[in-house]
């Protein structure tokens, strides 16, 4: 008869090592030594480096393209490291995924249509992974794709203190189209600002689409809040409207910043104070000279992953209250 | 070897039979005989009378309370109904739920909390469901929460085609709150209409919510869209608030009528011109003398069976052209 | 590294409080803080108050109906609790299940019947029970209805050493059908005591079923013993035949009262000495006035749970040595 | 396109294939070509002569030991089989278990004892089994450890049958214990015959047990009715009491005639007039010549794979009325 | 009650689609519609053109890189076509894997390692895929990784065909490594021909690897036969140390030609007469124009397909007697 | 709150207890108390003597034949173990399958085979295992069959060992076929040792096979490896063919040593100076006094069973240069 132990290990895939490394030192572990790597025909390759038997495991990934991969190879790198994990005798294994890459394709809104989110939670779970740990789903309900705990949290809190420590004024938060508009609500909320909400409709057939502002925004200092910033064209639109509105600046900030294609450029055109997006996605240094700013969700993540491996509840880092 | 035949047979709990003898009819079969009972314990029993051997099954029920049961009583019928069907060879169990009870508990939204959605849809899977037909879920990612076929249909085409014959003018779709902004923006395309939502604001501690609605509802003919009305308590004050904000008129269409506890007190007491909701969950008769009046679904859910068992695509049926 | 601990946390459904707060009682635990309730429309929602998290939990439910539920509803709770709990990362969930309703449906005695009991048992299971505890199944089989560790308690013993203390002589333990002979025989192993069997049988067709006596009842004091009294008919039909047959007194022992409809008035109204049921199923306190006692499985299920918690056997407690 | 047809194919294992061939000459078919064997170290080998693919499969095997091998090589036999059929293509499996082996084990009795009859039901799950079809279970329970269909025959009726064509008179049906009670009342009342119900006790520690009848068998024509005879010790001893209590005569008619171990000779040693068993367990010929007699389920089991093929219910089976 | 038709329909990913071609003209089908892109990020999406309901689906993919994406790109587009032809009530689904990629990841050599061939077979099973079709996995026994059907076909008998219609003589076939013997064997019997083995050695630490040949190859005309060409640089090794060991000609096949990386640079810089692999991996028209020659599956795959749609047997397909 | 400790406890099967009792010795513990019987039909029962509540148990079987069972015996007795340990609430099951039975049968080689090794690793999944440590699988690619962590460990080190210490030179290992040339390469690595491959063909129909040597084995000390003795047909015609190619001597080492049939008769009679095979099987005691000698396996699986429970890796003991 001896004592059972419990021993925290965090490892990363290569998807976003930066903000791995910063959750580590804020954590104070060293990141486990794990070798990942591409063949020459693409197939992925993992193995941790040291004994992982009976630790609960963190593995951060973000599923998203990167430098050397795209968002399918970093699914597969994941899953792959949970397999080698629980082959390995790993007694939990969490994937902190700080971008839930296919979030989007969550249910079928056309028919014959798959719902990859749904497949992608299937995936995890059949690999083995006990717990997920994401910030801003495109949809909270994918939750519950899983039967596995799964703790969702935001970074509104961190764009409101953002806000907020700017000293902001005369503020209108501003949904870039109906389906966001709870969020940006929550974050008016905690702003005590205002709320406009957009959307487009098409006079008639073969008409180009028309953008509407429900609310008003004129004179106001306008917030655009979405979960990503993907192709960049839809926000970068509403950038537009809202100047021709009357706006009198217009800041977005988004939780994921993808900036796919050329998105960063078409932002760049339009009359913009600033963009705000996290770290859930590495942002590359170059993008990072105008007008585009980071926060970083590794202090968030850090208290989450702590909270889960000392059995504290991680329900204060929901609370709008926590952060700011 | 002999050819394989398929067999339609369809069945209703008790919980919305009137429903389901009407999709009957326009289907031309006959309902099939089983027996649903509650013991003097309460404990449900099912048996069906003849043989559904090989037969594909569609289940009617409404997850709902109906004059002699519960909303559990009634998931636990149709789940009974589906063990016994599936230990007596059905080819297949479609579950034809009218109205998703639980539906709203499709995330957590604070810590501790379960996703009941889920627990649900698990449970339909363990019983043996095969397939899912629904008609407006609180979101439409809980047809995520199955691995199975679900046909999630939309009453949204009903109400337009309803609001269209009444040849009503000058309309605004109002969403009662900010997660139904997205469903109001669709009934307001088919109709081209226009758009306003409605949230609540709190200006401080231990003072009263605000209603607030963004867009311009002064003068028009509204008409608020929800999914359900319940307690009716939201809606009623919506209605208050559109009238103090000018509105000509005010409707209310939603899907699911369950006016539970003093709901249709509450609303019989507000300004409002007409409540129009479908049949989806049985509505008292005695209801039916005021300002409320049903369109119903039986259409909709006789076309989306009749293509399942021929094997047609039910897309047709998601597509707001289909019933305009 | 840092040892793992483990902590018992005791909850209670709104089924059965009374029985729980004893065994709280006799565990010196407190029944953990949970908000149970039932919306307007009846759709249920638990939530625990406090962190879960690593703690193994014993949820105690009976799934039969209260005050204000049924027993739908208390079965639901029962899920509802257990899936909350879970995505709260409980370490263990443990339903204690004092009366374990639709046990009776536990085959198919005739074509196209469901087993409800392997529905229920499925459900748990897909809830994410990880044990069950619960006392006098209809079968014991039913414990093969999982694939989770199953502790079946029996109420066997209390009764014996009910009667022990009463000082009864000259027994004879009744079953009052073929189908419960085999727990009569173990109670009468336990007393010392004669047994005998009833039975009915219907001589020709359209004429009136007859009961009959196997084994000499006459001058003895005969112990009626079945697992629930449901709607009383048959048992008290069972003591009016047994006095026929010259039984001197005529006890009846069940182990959950469930005294459906009006089973308490036909009870009343026969010749029985005394009733004695437990408290695995509340029993209203305006019943306790007559011949009706109550005897507790608290110290039992208190018993169980600690041994489960500490790891020690729960054997000895099947034992009928241990009670007595 | 092409129309879709079914096929019938049946198959037997080593351990019963007598009983195959005789419900093949039934049904009109031939058994289907397919090669078992042992090799030299013991391991079991199968495969289907055919292709099997989209056929529906009946495998018939006895889980019992035969000449050439044990209860569990019978039971790996069956489940091999049922691999290659489903690895091959098989539309369907259906287990045709004339003897269900490890029935008895079907709770636990004591602590950390195992409920194998549940593991056989796991196992025959994962193998691949769609269908069970078997006769006279230990306990009718056994159903539930299934989520596939099973339909549960009863060689009862077949028996009473027997019983009425030899024209016996002043029955009384005895069950050898107080667990067969049940299955006794069925036949008296198939046979509108007297109940009579045996058990054991021992006066006082370290005595011999004795043996009790409850009711009456002075001067009747008793039969003896268990669900089989293994070791025959049991119901060797009852018919000495019998006898000892004034029986006129002794018949026992059980199911499954195992006789393990030295049983035919205790049998042959007691005073009873004629043993009928069932061909579900292949009964040695040299057995044949004394007071053994077999009956056979041949056309019970033709009809039911008969009916499951064609859809047509198999519930009739179940009816006592069938057979007589 | 009607008929139940089948209907069989062939679709393509993006990785193979001249196979495919090749495959559907053969079997006189029309490849389906399907739309199938990457969206700006990376992720995949796909939507059946027109009904799948009911039809039986042939998925043609290879899991390997090709012009636009990687070897994980391919996975996740076979896996996302399926989950949508599950969702969209295809009755079965038949993945047509023309190479497995993974497949050489098949146990662990080291510690903490994947087995991640197993996790493939586990996401293709959870996203619902029925049956696997595949050519020349790296080891047969993956087949057992999957509880479905897999029709594991071989490209020997094509090669064998292949290089018997050359007239080649005194032939010798080379395994480049002990764990090819077998196949190398297979091939070596078909055609007649002697073997040899490959193997290397270290014969001290920290100095270079020694080939060995083990059989006798002087003069003779060797064919080195593999399961694929990946990197290239062992094959050419081979070719190397076997001309050295006096080697007539040598010849290469092998049945997936990935050519990752320089592989065909150094393929082509060796003594090798003629490279013959087949078109499971699409091979670019550039490198066809020197040694390189390519041999169809298409024939062999295209029968495989219609057998297993017309309930035939596939079998045939494996003797090497079918190609020769 | 109280620490969670762990305990390991170790029980034996009764196929192999002679290895059990000194793996014990060496881990310093006693052999678990354990009930394990075959009644009269040949049912097998087990019920463990003590607690063995949240204890981690490593249960020693060997899938093969002893004395009183088959191979199948083995199989259900180890499965029904693992049965009542999960029902009595073992933490961890270990199943230590000193000989792997069925584990030939790992892919289809022919159509309509079953893949019996994977139908018994899903046994071994189904009946609770979580985790599997095991000896010399007949292909490394059976740990992929399951999804629990599988040790596979080898003996290879052990007969390198050996032949280390018996000083022998000019050394040739020797594959008896071309399936096992990767295990004897890796054997001939650890010695220093020349390779030879075995293989046969036949020259024309209706001739007799031929037996081929590649590699040169005249004058040479020649070691045929295999992963067993079965029949010993195969190897004693290698031995044969290897002395009449001028092979000086011929050791026979293999990791099981079944000897089924006439095995040791056939192998005596050929010119083999030694057979060298451990007790991973039991080896009856009146072999042992001829050429045949054991050697054991127990302080690997006592090392590995030991680790395992530490929590330490056990990937040294894959390690060839651990042992030499």
């Amino acid at each position: 008869m001896s004592e059972v132990t419990k021993n925290l290990m965090l490892f990363t895939g290569r998807s976003n090592p930066v903000l791995a490394a910063k959750i580590a030192e804020l954590l104070k572990v060293d990141l486990g030594g794990i070798t990942t790597k591409s063949f020459a025909n693409g197939e992925i390759y993992a193995r941790f480096a040291l004994s992982v038997r009976n630790s609960d495991l963190f593995l951060i990934q973000s599923i998203s393209a990167w430098s050397d991969g795209s968002v399918n190879d970093a699914l597969m790198e994941l899953l792959i490291m949970t397999d080698a994990a629980k082959r390995a005798s790993a007694h939990t294994v969490t994937a902190v995924i700080t971008h839930f890459g296919y979030s989007r394709q969550d249910k079928k809104s056309a028919a014959r249509e798959p719902i990859t989110a749904k497949l992608v939670a299937n995936m995890l779970t059949v690999a083995g992974v006990d717990r997920v740990i994401t910030i801003d789903l495109h949809q909270g309900q994918i939750q519950g794709f899983f039967d596995k705990p799964v703790n969702h949290l935001t970074a509104l809190p961190i764009f409101a203190n953002y806000f907020v420590s700017k000293g902001l004024e005369n503020l209108c938060i501003v949904s870039p189209d109906v389906g966001r508009a709870k969020a940006a609500k929550k974050l008016a909320d905690m702003l005590d600002a205002d709320l406009a909400v957009m959307h487009k409709s098409r006079p008639a057939h073969n008409v180009a689409e028309i953008a509407h502002v429900i609310g008003d925004v004129a004179g106001k200092t306008c917030i655009l809040n979405d979960d990503m910033i993907d192709t960049g064209g839809t926000i970068a639109a509403c950038v537009t409207t809202l100047k021709k509105e009357g706006a009198a600046d217009v800041y977005i900030c988004a939780t994921h910043g993808l900036f796919s294609g050329r998105a960063y450029e078409y932002l760049d055109k339009v009359d913009v104070t600033e963009i705000i997006v996290c770290d859930t996605v590495p942002i590359p240094p170059d993008l990072l000279t105008g007008k585009l700013n980071v926060v970083s969700v590794a202090p968030l993540l850090a208290q989450a992953i702590g909270n889960v491996f000392e059995g504290i509840s991680v329900s204060e880092l929901f609370d709008p209250d926590f952060a700011l």
